[in-house]
């Protein structure tokens, strides 16, 4: 396994700031992913309780963020960090945007939720629709694994799984559009499913970038924007 | 009108890589903003090959924000900014993911338009996506104008015009699930009109945020996620 540390600093304070911006993270991590997991059972269990308190939890998350680049840049100005370190502090400030999107597009499957709980939706698709989140809240949970391990090999493994929940994304949304041919007294519900199965894919495209961020951090090179067979030339 | 430039610094070269990585970002801007034009013209005048253009282009606006990040982080390594110059590199990261996340929407949009024209929509709600469009198109351009002034009454200003965008875009989303339900054999295309729809309100979104990093860098304040009336409440 291809792993690393950041700098060990003789300065104990230091280190311990470092620490603290990963662990800041590491927390809006699993608040984001548990939001997650919530704003897809309120939708299969119907729970307009749990869809409600996923909608007002995304406060939180936001807060967070904001906290986080306000911790980095006040260490990149009292440390003046170079090499590894840099570039540590720059991949927190761009996962913890990425994080804070996946907020908003559980706050988004949430609201779909209520819609379809409200308008008494019969729950076609669920079962495509609940494979299409096992997967996506899967790499989100393997991303930030790797998050918290720097596991570079980790990280590019859920690079290329993101291609999976696209495929389910593209099949579970062409059969809901053919769906809303057929019985359009239920568009309205319908079109609610597909926006809260694009949520999810949204989610994997952000799960993806975290992960690209991950590969920079470990090996200095941004990855971004590359293509899969590029990055495995690169790396395999 | 409330403007500040960065800090000029004895070290001229210094003060150039500032200036640089500002006008990458400004480069981006007028890059990403030509794109999202042509990708609502493919659409409004039926013209596939401009589709296609936008679609291929927006690898060079991946790339440029891959370089303006490299940029910063070099020069953070560098120089070892403090205050405002440490806030004007964080607020080009920021900035820089916002318009590569345009430029996404863009190729949506053009996605969307090819899509359109394979099947021949007739055209109905482009009076209304026209509207949308030009106040999205005209917010992104405030935004970019306050970025190039560093002008915080202009960013705070647009902020508060993303509501319109929200408004209209609300209206044109209604208007098209309702006329799902009556033109059944139009489903596939007014989908594509209402995720085309759905861009441009994303772009407004994206266009706040932009907004919102320019007041951090001129205020020193994280004004993200805070509600319009306590911005106002702040700063009026």
């Amino acid at each position: 396994m291809d792993t690393i540390g950041f700098n060990q600093h003789t300065s104990h304070e230091y280190n311990e700031e470092l620490e603290e911006i990963r662990n800041l993270l590491l927390n809006m991590g699993g608040m984001v992913e548990k939001q997650l997991q919530k704003s897809v059972q309120s939708i299969l269990q119907t729970n307009t309780k749990m869809a409600k308190k996923v909608i007002k939890k995304d406060l939180g998350v936001n807060a967070l963020e904001v906290k986080i680049d306000e911790e980095c840049t006040r260490i990149i100005a009292k440390r003046q960090p170079a090499a590894s370190d840099l570039r540590l502090i720059i991949a927190v400030i761009k996962c913890s945007t990425d994080l804070e999107r996946i907020g908003d597009e559980a706050e988004k499957i949430a609201k779909c939720g209520h819609f379809l709980i409200e308008n008494n939706f019969q729950g076609q698709f669920y079962k495509e629709f609940e494979k299409l989140s096992q997967v996506a809240i899967q790499n989100l949970h393997h991303a930030l694994n790797s998050l918290a391990r720097l596991d570079f090999e980790a990280a590019l493994a859920t690079v290329k799984k993101d291609d999976f929940v696209d495929q389910l994304f593209e099949s579970l949304n062409n059969d809901i559009i053919l769906s809303m041919s057929e019985v359009p007294n239920q568009i309205q519900s319908l079109l609610r499913l597909s926006w809260a199965s694009k949520a999810l894919e949204k989610v994997g495209d952000h799960t993806k970038n975290i992960c690209e961020y991950i590969i920079y951090l470990v090996k200095g090179k941004d990855v971004r924007h590359l293509d899969i067979d590029t990055l495995k030339e690169e790396y395999f």
